[in-house]
């Protein structure tokens, strides 16, 4: 049995934390199997909602997390991971935080406050 | 029609995370009449999904959250709130973050690595 509670629910989102700046990344979710390969592989792996299967973040563009730290939270059904990102970004639009637009909340316009790291048609091009 | 995409989901995950420590706080969730007040009074409401209705965060403790700034991811279905938790803590627990915990991987145990900040049975008696 793991400590997430993953009877809860099937999937438990997980915030992923630049571990040596602070800054929040992104969030995704995980399974008890992502999970449990997240621990024994030491690399963070999520689960597709979309795909619908295991999500191994950064097979395709390099751009893997490394688990510093794992947290659960007082109900137990969500994970905070600090990482190292390796390639600097998160984001597959290439910023570094997939938290780049920022909410003007008198008109509800936003604003890009993130700078781009790399070209996503340069990294996942076929 | 708001940023975030509430015909996704109707509630979608928040990120509370301190504007000035970035501490990550907790994870909880807006409905778009959340969104909207949270927008409208500068103090960060979720919507409740035990109780099933708005949870004006602090309205009890008052230990309040104060919007600084406001983010939505690349998927349009996640926010992340910086805020100024007053009280220093907003975990119901008593502690400043909900992710308290911390998961040791090769034996899934885990340590208490935050400290009270209050004790929620003087803050919630009634």
């Amino acid at each position: 049995m793991s400590i997430p509670d993953f009877d809860k629910a099937e999937l438990l989102p997980v915030i992923a934390q630049d571990a040596e700046s602070g800054d929040v990344l992104m969030l995704a979710y995980m399974n008890e199997e992502a999970y449990q390969e997240t621990l024994k592989t030491g690399r963070v792996c999520y689960y597709s909602r979309s795909r619908q299967k295991l999500w191994r973040k950064g097979e395709e563009s390099g751009n893997v997390q490394e688990l510093k730290e794992l947290y659960y939270d007082c109900d137990a059904d969500t994970l905070l991971a600090k990482v190292n990102q390796i390639g600097g970004a998160a984001c597959h639009e290439g910023y570094k935080s997939c938290f780049f637009r920022k909410i003007n909340p008198a008109d509800e316009s936003f604003e890009v406050v993130g700078n781009r790291v790399f070209d996503p048609k340069e990294v996942y091009k076929k």
